[in-house]
């Protein structure tokens, strides 16, 4: 019986973490929640984002028998992580712990910049992380940058421009503050489309470059170490089927062992969605989890 | 006794209406609501924003005595405005028709363009009412427009550059398809502040111009009409009060006669929302519909 890891957003952003974990999970089967009908979490109070993921969690396990659980939402990651642990009996990973381990593991100076949402900012979450590994941190919100990718605008000269202006904003700030930043944490599941771009004004714009983690690639990684071991794939361990899949790479184009839900509206999840999956997204369907 | 107006919004932004309202208006009293628990509308299907707007509007009127009541939000003015006038025993105005009539006034040729948010154009609802004029119309979806108005860049070369791409592409469509247009509106609340960047690009990037319609103060003028002679002002009717309001014009810095309210976190709404109403917003309070 293969697995199921369920996967869970506010919206369809976390998909670039499912895009990540189907890479390296490939014999894996995933169920992804969006619970679209009641986003952005990032307005909302810690006790409602608790809720909220709560359910959401539930709904995961007791409809659709996950085992392990990704929390693919910074928002939830940083306010609720608790909550969706005493709420299932599964095992839960967030998105936000990976992202300052994997930092800490590419630094060299000890000194991080996060960029993210204002909301993601704002609960400090990031900075309580990398300063528990003993770094430095400094983050800023970025919000323009999650609308001009669902507008599509991943290699406009106008995202260029506006990434540039932030990045400019956040380093000299980091300078003033007398930190030496050899890396950028993406703490935004909407973030990875802009990799390439960000890279390459990050080489015009930062004397000495810095290196680009990804908070998405660094749960699927942590994913692929926690919840690898104990997903029995016809005899093989998962990481050794993981390294396969990652050697497959691109090569498949559908999931046959996907399920996407959404809570509500999934036409934009639909239109979106293959973007963010780089892969068919396929039917979306609509689930009520009340409230 | 001084009558109450309601002003409702699912966020913020309607509060360039009640700036257009408090102009007019000036001896009325208002109280405003932001559903930001519950926002943004447009992603929602017709059923849960009428049920939204009508637990908002019910407040409005039960709790807070507004005897008339103005949907400063183009989603729900698109898709509830009977739920809403079905729900509460007073005069209702959404913000779409009075900007189809002001654009109907204002153009020669007939022809208009529409510029909205994605869920505002989905709807529809500017069409329907521009054709119910008689005139021909274009919408455009310009969902970077509301980000850049939050982030503060409403002088910005970015949004300068934003606004000639987005204009380029609704006047090539609109030649495409044969229009003529003269007059632009603008069906987003989050839009006025946005005007004199607007106009300036109008001015260099279009032939012969365009008339720029402020839905925003198209429903106030309409409200200052239709509710305006029944608002008793001591002996004097509303309208000629609205034009000694116009005289004093901005030299008004509080408004005593104002209570505004929201669902959730109240620290963005009193951070960004002087920006709209162009006076200081005050202690927001917040306020809890349930759902």
């Amino acid at each position: 019986m293969t697995p199921t890891i369920g996967v869970f957003d506010s919206g369809f952003g976390g998909l670039t973490v499912l895009r990540a974990l189907l890479a390296r999970l490939p014999q894996a089967r995933f169920a992804f929640l969006g619970d679209t009908a009641r986003l952005p979490y990032g307005s909302k109070s810690r006790r409602t984002i608790a809720r909220y993921a709560a359910q959401s969690a539930q709904f995961l396990v007791r409809e659709q028998g996950a085992e392990f659980l990704v929390i693919a939402c910074n928002t939830a990651s940083a306010l609720a992580l608790d909550a969706i642990q005493g709420a299932v009996p599964v095992p839960v990973l967030g998105v936000i712990e990976p992202g300052a381990e994997a930092a800490r593991a590419a630094s060299r100076t000890g000194d991080v910049l996060v960029i993210a949402t204002d909301a993601t900012v704002q609960s400090h979450a990031y900075s309580a992380a990398c300063r528990a590994q003993g770094m430095r941190v400094l983050e800023k919100a970025c919000p323009l940058l999650v609308p001009l990718v669902e507008e599509g605008w991943t290699e406009h000269p106008v995202t260029a421009e506006v990434i540039r202006i932030y990045l400019d904003e956040l380093t000299a700030d980091a300078a003033a503050q007398g930190l030496n930043p050899d890396t950028l944490v993406l703490g935004c599941t909407h973030y990875p489309l802009l990799r390439p771009l960000l890279e390459r004004v990050i080489a015009v714009e930062v004397p000495g470059g810095m290196r680009v983690i990804d908070s998405a690639e660094a749960v699927a990684d942590a994913a692929a170490r926690q919840f690898g071991v104990r997903i029995s794939t016809g005899g093989r361990d998962a990481l050794s089927v993981a390294a396969e899949g990652r050697e497959l790479g691109t090569q498949t184009d559908t999931s046959p062992g996907l399920r996407c839900f959404a809570t509500d509206s999934v036409e934009k999840f639909e239109r979106l969605g293959s973007r963010f999956l780089d892969r068919q997204v396929g039917t979306v369907e609509l689930v009520d989890l009340g409230g």
